[in-house]
């Protein structure tokens, strides 16, 4: 310890989110037996009995994750365990229990804490969870929810961001870039109140994007179509920080590379129209925006036709070996190295 | 929702952090089968096989629960641990898992935050306790920790706060007061510090009250003790705010009163002197003080001999029937109607 005093210290965000996490917890070593899975997916996964708990946490800051100017805290409250319960979807297992610690500062009402809950509480209704405890406290300023959620999976069924294999395709479901393009309309929303505070928000055309950002649904759906089906994707995770930084994930961890093709990518027509008002490229908001909570996965080959029977789910790639390099394949044909420029709060 | 946005919002101070949970989570029902306990004790618990897990979180806010300028980012880390696995000892349980996240400020180094993650680290080694999984984020201000911890334990043995029965003895671990007492020393340290920061603290003649206050131990060695003698205590808590506050939620939870008698209660005789020199009343500090994680139990009558086997544990009192109330006896042998001053962040 003394020497690392006379070092300069190290920012943070010289190390990013997950160099931190691997940096303060690499010597953590796991012992436990019954421990299959801790830190590094989207869940940790625990035997118990002839069932698995899944576990995952997540933790959103007022002024870094939301801005309460433009989010309804019914809203913000749903989001909060939608993003959770997207995580155990994307190991493939059914989320059972959450957990949920609130620090508020005193400018919140006790109205103002009950509309968060209420947003809790669809979620936990509409996904059939449980609320068993939590923790609410005062913080000096702004608003901190950390959710932990619980879900529970028979081993044989639960899906790592390791097992992606060579030729297998690369799907995902619903649509990419809408919550990020939603953030920017708000976020001009947003400055243009502070500025002028009897402006009226003008939000007529963007209500898909604002949905997308605001009230992200955890893909249970495809989960089930998937199961349906008897197809165990060889991997899976949610896509919270954004299509490339996820597909480098799994390619990193299944030791694998990949192409993935622009035409390919499932863009909704309001966050294309709405991106091209603002300037923006639709695509690079689908692969770096991050927060559509979609379910990124690869299925082997034969898989194909059954996959393609679920209908929210697009075919945007395949996986291909590691000396292959991992690749985003423009309209115009080049190949362009994946970059995780996906969202930091660092 | 329109009619409540007429009303005067109800400041959160007014209902205490109790009574805000209560409120905001009387709406969840629970119709889990597998949910043995939600809300309510120091710990969920839901069934797994033939073993029950266990669940808790705490939520740690600087500035409220903690003051980086007397607090070693080591220590933090150890306590934040700590009180969880505090938690899951008080449900006679035992802990096997945590997850942990982090909310820091820009001022944080890695340096800072390797410190704190050597706390944790030192915890779960020493409690046998692995890290499954996190979120580590940036905050506008300040530092946040959530720890949410999962234990295991047989359904026979875990204990409840609501299983106290009349003429149960009540019983405590260690002593109490002295985290109390030590934090009023830190902060007094802290003052002085504050005002001139050529000041060196004075801390000699205060390491054990000091000590109580920033690395308190999960009794661990309680529930070893009385497993070994094949006690399972009708019910028990953590004392995290207070030995008032924890005895009420007891007497309330299992519907009895009870007498604690003020000669009985364990003081350390640092803690005592300390007191004395600040002019604040010991007893005072150990009803009311909070932050000792010790273990507060009650066990049938026929248990004393064997209880009093164990050398660290007090007898301070009866469980009675509820019509009796609930009352601290003091030495001049007037009862007082016990009254639940503990600590509170709002």
């Amino acid at each position: 310890m003394d020497k690392k005093e006379n070092r300069k210290p190290v920012e943070i965000s010289e190390l990013g989110e997950f160099g931190l996490i691997d940096h303060l917890t690499k010597d953590f070593t796991v012992i436990d037996k019954n421990l299959i899975k801790g830190i590094g997916d989207d869940c940790a996964v625990f035997e118990c009995g002839d069932i698995c708990n899944l576990v995952t946490t997540d933790l959103l800051v007022e002024g870094v994750h939301f801005n309460l100017v433009y989010t309804p805290l019914k809203h913000l409250g749903y989001k909060a365990v939608a993003v959770n319960l997207s995580d155990i979807y994307a190991m493939n297992g059914t989320p059972k229990y959450i957990t949920v610690s609130v620090a508020v500062s005193r400018k919140f009402s006790v109205t103002a804490m009950e509309q968060l809950y209420e947003g809790i509480k669809l979620a936990c209704d509409r996904f059939d969870v449980e609320l068993i405890g939590g923790d609410t406290t005062s913080s000096m300023s702004g608003l901190f929810i950390n959710i932990t959620a619980i879900g529970q999976a028979k081993k044989e069924d639960i899906v790592y961001r390791s097992g992606a294999k060579k030729n297998d395709l690369v799907c995902v479901s619903g649509d990419l870039g809408g919550a990020y393009i939603g953030l920017k309309v708000l976020e001009r929303e947003a400055k243009i109140y502070m500025e002028d505070k009897e402006m009226q928000p003008e939000l007529e055309g963007y209500e898909y994007v604002i949905e997308r950002q605001l009230k992200p649904e955890p893909r249970r759906d495809i989960v089930r179509e998937l199961a349906k089906r008897g197809i165990v994707p060889n991997s899976m995770m949610d896509i919270s920080d954004g299509l490339s930084s996820e597909l480098m994930h799994i390619c990193k961890q299944s030791d694998v590379g990949c192409r993935v093709y622009e035409e390919h990518i499932p863009i909704h027509e309001q966050t294309e129209s709405v991106a091209n008002r603002f300037h923006m490229d639709p695509s690079l908001a689908a692969m770096n925006g991050g927060e559509d909570y979609e379910l990124l996965f690869t299925v082997p080959m034969d898989k194909k036709e059954l996959v393609e029977e679920i209908s929210d789910v697009s075919l945007i790639g395949y996986i291909c070996d590691a000396s292959e390099g991992k690749k985003f394949v423009p309209r115009n044909g080049a190949e362009l190295d994946l970059k995780a420029q996906g969202w930091t709060s660092f």
